[in-house]
């Protein structure tokens, strides 16, 4: 297996896009990273688009050729990919793999989702398409059903408070305000999120990330080629697993820890030759502020049990000692399903460069996690600036 | 690139399956592939399922997590892929590139759609999310459409007859009877056909693919261990191959020929050193009569012109030159659209081993083609018997 890079970023704002359609989102993210990359579009050798629901929401499907089409790429493979939530992320991996394997030099990864046009019934049968309907959906969940109870097992064994949680959604919305990719875009206080709908106790409207459009955009090229365009700063791939958990709540071990996140993260820290410790910042799946919390323990960025604390510590803030979620998370900069695992490596490239808006003073090696489903799929990426 | 080879094959029949889930129908071919196969399932390192359109008949995605834990397997990476009615041919090349490349030394390959339980507005709905809906599809076209479309373009230059067309139906029916595995079960003569119903202009009823359930599950292998277990012959993957044509019926450049099928029966045919005249059988895909003209022609195993005159001389007959779906084809064997490209690689399996119901004596290689939307992804693969 060889070395890659990521050469090119390109992405939509996350948000509402009435006027668009999902391949047009994806076109225009495709289109900035291959700008973006220098290279011609002629020498991309593979494309792996990123998609959930496309063919529920927007009734198209054949969103990897018909996007390749669209950019006028050549005659190659085009593959989308499908893991629910962790749908970018699987796509990234795959045109990794594709390069370091050999099949070809460079790969376009596009993630991309539109849902806002829908109404929330809609949207919210769509997204349980992620979860097993023979027996989590028969039982009535959505996710924000799994997530509640998620959160009240972690309380009740860990004694995590509100005001933990809302330091987590205070953080990522704070963030999300300096980010123009991202799609809310006013200040929260902890007094709004008190007075925010309860959706699914003790979820509030601000502990869940909205409803979004948008499509973000990778070139990635062998790091030998990469090494030839200097025109920014080299970030290289230096870990990318894929890992698989439960595919039902009901069978999965300990409702306050995602398996795949734990072993995709011990995949990577050992593809990379790093530990937790060596991270300057992190982009991690929140798509609900309790989900930070699991995450960063799964991670092992922080003890079990002490994930809420540490949030509202500030540990993981900006200024703390391992920002987690710069961007705004999916809490803030918004969750276009198929889109967000790519988003998050858009948002770590800019880190690497030191180009980002929230930029972490000499961020040198960043992770990337995507997670899919009840827990059934997680991606795990290490990247870093090349020195 | 390392060698590659199928060690197990399973399948569900193609037909109605009402009472199955799609997962179940999945699950039950994986179980007879795994154990055709003589492995243990915790040596499986990957798993990829082909799926069009389980999100929208179904309510239900991730099915690659979920198979892989109703199967049990071990904490592997688990992907779907879509390409539309290619899907199942995508799933099988990336397993396949995923031992070559060395990911891993087995890999599980499964195919399923589940579509008769719902109305045939919900199916042409469905099935018309491989069509580009801002073209095409909003130009009114369904697939009958653009095939009938097809049928009349080839007639007007070619000259084809509705009784050479009939002749690839009644050859693929009578195929199908043979093949327990088979949805389509009654005779049909050429006066059934001329009175089936007009569908679209000039494709009558048998002229189209039926609307199936089902799921076919093979067990891929590095030839180094397929070496080590000789309980069946065994079969070698010389060549797999992924290509791309138009999204747009509107732009494509021949109305008679899909490029995507053209460029990939070349890269395989390149990929297995080998040309057309030397295959026994070929699987294609005939989603409609007028297809397996195009595709014989496309594939080079007839002049450009002559493929609807070839068929009616009887040249791709079980006792032609070179026989082409021995199985039954889509027409006969049925269309669960994500299966079926792995359904395929299952006849040609059984084939190369000497156990097809409508075996060619002798054969030792064969070819599989598998092709998405209108025309905008084709796979293509062949297959030998390994002396």
């Amino acid at each position: 297996m060889r070395s890659v890079s990521v050469l090119g970023i390109g992405s939509t704002p996350y948000g509402l896009h009435a006027d668009r359609s999902i391949e047009h989102l994806a076109t225009e993210a495709a289109i900035e990273a291959i700008g973006d990359s220098g290279l011609d579009r002629d020498r991309i050798g593979a494309l792996y688009l990123g998609n959930f629901v496309s063919g529920v929401l927007n009734g198209q499907e054949i969103l990897a050729g018909l996007v390749a089409d669209n950019l006028g790429l050549p005659n190659i493979p085009c593959t989308k990919v499908e893991g629910a939530c962790a749908s970018g992320g699987i796509a990234f991996r795959h045109a990794y793999l594709s390069i370091a394997s050999g099949q070809c030099d460079v790969a376009l990864v596009v993630g991309a989702e539109k849902m806002s046009h829908r109404s929330s019934t809609e949207v919210t049968g769509a997204l349980n398409c992620a979860m097993d309907n023979a027996t989590d959906g028969l039982a009535g969940l959505t996710f924000p059903g799994v997530f509640g109870m998620v959160w009240s097992a972690y309380a009740h064994r860990y004694g995590a408070s509100r005001d933990d949680l809302s330091s987590v959604v205070l953080k990522n919305k704070s963030n999300g305000l300096n980010n123009p990719l991202a799609q809310m875009k006013k200040p929260v206080t902890a007094e709004d999120i008190l007075r925010s709908p309860l959706i699914c106790d003790p979820l509030r409207l601000f502990d869940c990330c909205p409803v979004s459009d948008g499509a973000s955009a990778l070139v990635l090229a062998s790091s030998d080629i990469a090494a030839t365009h200097d025109h920014h700063p080299r970030v290289d791939i230096l870990a990318s697993t894929q890992t698989r958990g439960s595919a039902h709540l009901s069978t999965q071990s300990d409702p306050c820890s995602f398996t795949a996140t734990v072993e995709a993260a011990r995949q990577a820290y050992a593809a990379a030759c790093i530990t937790s410790a060596d991270l300057d910042f992190v982009e991690l799946h929140d798509c609900f502020s309790i989900a930070e919390v699991i995450d960063s323990e799964d991670l092992g960025l922080v003890a079990r049990g002490h994930g809420a604390r540490w949030a509202a510590e500030g540990q993981s803030a900006l200024s703390g000692s391992l920002p987690v979620n710069a961007s705004g998370g999916l809490l803030a900069k918004g969750h276009p399903v198929g889109a967000t695992g790519v988003g998050q490596i858009h948002e770590a490239v800019r880190q690497l460069r030191g180009t980002h808006p929230n930029q972490v003073p000499g961020a040198r090696l960043g992770l990337t996690h995507n997670l899919g489903g009840t827990g059934v799929v997680c991606t795990v990426n290490v990247l870093a600036r090349q020195t």
